[in-house]
């Protein structure tokens, strides 16, 4: 993904107009915003946390928003600029990139398709496509749904009625039910009395082959990096999947589950109904978590756990004795 | 508020029609039914917990369903109709003034909005708009939304797609998702074998400025009283918002949190993803609530709560530990 | 129900043609596949857990998926079928004999109703109707909303907007709320690595006269047997409800409550916000679950409980004051 399809990008801009304390006699152009894993040359990253040194290390960023403690941990080719927030700084410069992404305006361009760009595809009634979607060869749409511009959609994919789906790139074979949102802003915001400061969100949705997803389910797309659901992997009905966050390949993930932002889940976890995992967890492969459990803490590969805080299962045992 | 605007009012009645039992010589008109707070001269009200002594000390109303114990606390001019069972005597004559309040038949006099009276609004697609509808400028709705009659919407609005608002008034600045269903009938009857006795909700949602609303969330208007969220507050995906709720200014509530009916919510509250709270409390200011907690009694200013049921946090920390 | 009128079946079959290792000199003939209860002479049925003991017993089926262990339990007409996985193979035959009930694929022969149908109905805007679709008199319909072939829906019912109703039967007097989703495929499949193998959902949704349902709540199909809603039951918003429950009259069930597959659940029960009741279990009469808590075993009679997992009201205070 070298190109941000969803979103127009302002820019480049130098990097002394977007940083007014960083003073230097070059003219470094920065061309756009990026993941410590994804960003290279002439991009802007930023590094806020000590859990992800593993990245900041091997960035291709040429410039990096950090802090006086972090910045020891990059390349020495990428320059640090120090902040005191830097989540703060970051949502303040992604907006000069990407002014339009920090709220969800409806895509006013929609019109019914036409069925000469979608030969191969049967669609129900009502249907509102936006600019430059692609839907790959026996896939079926349902009525009243709405597909915003640039959303991708791979072949024999079954999607059902009363959906939106934005900002999105759907792999083959999916099945998606009736009413979900899809790819919409996450619940990301700089609290500021009176007029929170939205952050903006420039990621994607990627769902992978043969996933299918319940009804009335709400996947927001990421902030600076991808939402992604991995292959076979089954959510059942709404189930809320906030922003950033990675589910791996053949997990099952009960009705009424809920991720909160970033968190990373692994190959087949099986995840109770009505269990919630907390943000920038990393849940490990082969994970199973009980129906209405609260997730805390990360979860180590093979691990049952149960309960609200959840632990492990034996020690949930235990203490129900007590 | 003096005027119901979304329902049609019958009467007024003469108080001895409502109430075969009370007898006078004098006709008494009654012309309304509102909360102890908001109802004024030939108006009715109620008051059926002594929670609400404060209201009923200082409340207009010239006519107050109640108990033989909380009578004496009605001012002296306040007629008090003493029941057994005040909410089943309000249920029934408020569906007297209001026979169309206690279920939700959809508005079938939409139509699609005239550009005329919206000019300045921008408008996706198959958009439906009920009568009286008011949206001032700069507001953009997305498609397949209903908007049923005399809800207004305040300016610069983003409403997204697949959305339906009534009963409603929305201020400025406000941001809703896709797939809410906003202002519909709460979750009151009186339980009766065979066919429960629906409670009229004749109250209002207002949603006030610089609000944002996910996905797929449900906000039901009050029964006798308003449902509101305060300005700059902000709600993750799947909140459910009972009916009489209210929520202050610049809180946080996470995905799929749930609220009882009545419950007040003071300022500056961040309430964790999952968490739910009970019917008829009182949440201070500057609360917060850990996700996933299940809060069951009034918590004070500036307290943090967690669990189930929900305790200070300290509590939580010290009963892990047994 | 002697047909079912959702799913094209195909067939009979010869139960040496479905089972290769049946081997026998007489032809016999498998007409459909049903529930134990349900089942008749040449229809084929299944037994995989002990606790259906009573309904194997009663069976009327000429055969039956079981086990070595389960079969000494089945009639003696009844031939048993031995096999090692009872729902994998339950799950390959139903496919061979409904090819197109393991995906929801959209009714794509929807059109708007013609008023010449259903002269009594009151329609909104936008609302399309499939095949065969049966509305009876006075029953109001909002916009939006989508009724697929073969649906059912009673007289004095109202049906709000955005809704999404297939392969169900709605009694009188109905209310369901905008946003539900009714009747879709639920979440059963086998887990397979990259290819989960899907169970194919031949059962309908019931709901019964007098029922209400809030908005946005989901209410999967069953299975083999149906899903059911029993008669002045209320739902709240954002309620799930897996395939194959069974909910029984005068229940009230408060928001963002989530059932799992198969429980049954008796008479008069009252349930609290964000319950959560786990599959397979049998909840008695007058039960009362309170808010937030997670059923895991059988509930009886006239039980209170509370907690996660739920114990009986008293336990669950004593607990408390550890």
């Amino acid at each position: 993904m070298t190109k941000n399809t969803f979103f127009k990008r302002k820019g480049p801009f130098l990097l002394s107009d977007l940083f007014k304390n960083i003073q230097s006699n070059k003219k470094f152009n920065v061309t756009d915003i990026k993941s410590l894993e994804e960003a290279n040359k002439n991009e802007l990253t930023f590094f806020d946390k000590i859990d992800y040194i593993n990245f900041a290390k091997l960035t291709k960023a040429s410039y990096c928003l950090t802090t006086e403690k972090l910045k020891i941990y990059l390349p020495k080719f990428c320059i640090p600029i120090i902040v005191k927030n830097v989540l703060f700084d970051l949502c303040v410069v992604t907006k000069k990139f990407y002014p339009d992404a920090d709220i969800d305006a409806p895509d006013t361009s929609l019109k019914a398709p036409k069925n000469s760009n979608f030969s191969k595809v049967k669609f129900g009634k009502n249907i509102l496509v936006g600019k430059n979607v692609s839907i790959a060869k026996n896939t079926i749409i349902g009525s009243n749904t709405i597909i915003e511009h640039n959303v991708s959609i791979g072949q024999n994919c079954v999607i059902g009625s009363q959906i939106v789906l934005r900002n999105s790139l759907i792999g083959n074979n999916v099945v998606i039910q009736d009413g979900c949102k899809i790819g919409l802003k996450g619940f990301g915001f700089i609290p500021i009395n009176d007029k929170n400061l939205r952050f903006p969100h420039i990621g994607k949705v990627v769902i992978k082959d043969n996933v299918e997803i319940g009804a009335n389910c709400t996947i927001d797309r990421g902030s600076i990096n991808n939402t992604e659901i991995g292959q076979n992997t089954f959510l059942d009905n709404q189930v809320h999947i906030a922003h950033n966050v990675k589910i791996g390949n053949n997990c099952m993930i009960a009705g009424q589950v809920g991720f909160a932002g970033s968190s990373v889940v692994g190959n087949n976890a099986s995840i109770g109904g009505q269990a919630g995992v907390s943000g920038h967890l990393k849940i490990g492969n082969n994970v199973k978590i009980g129906g209405g459990s609260g997730v805390i803490k990360d979860i180590k590969d093979g691990i049952t756990v149960m309960g609200y805080p959840a632990v492990p299962l034996k020690k949930f045992i235990k203490n129900q004795k007590k």
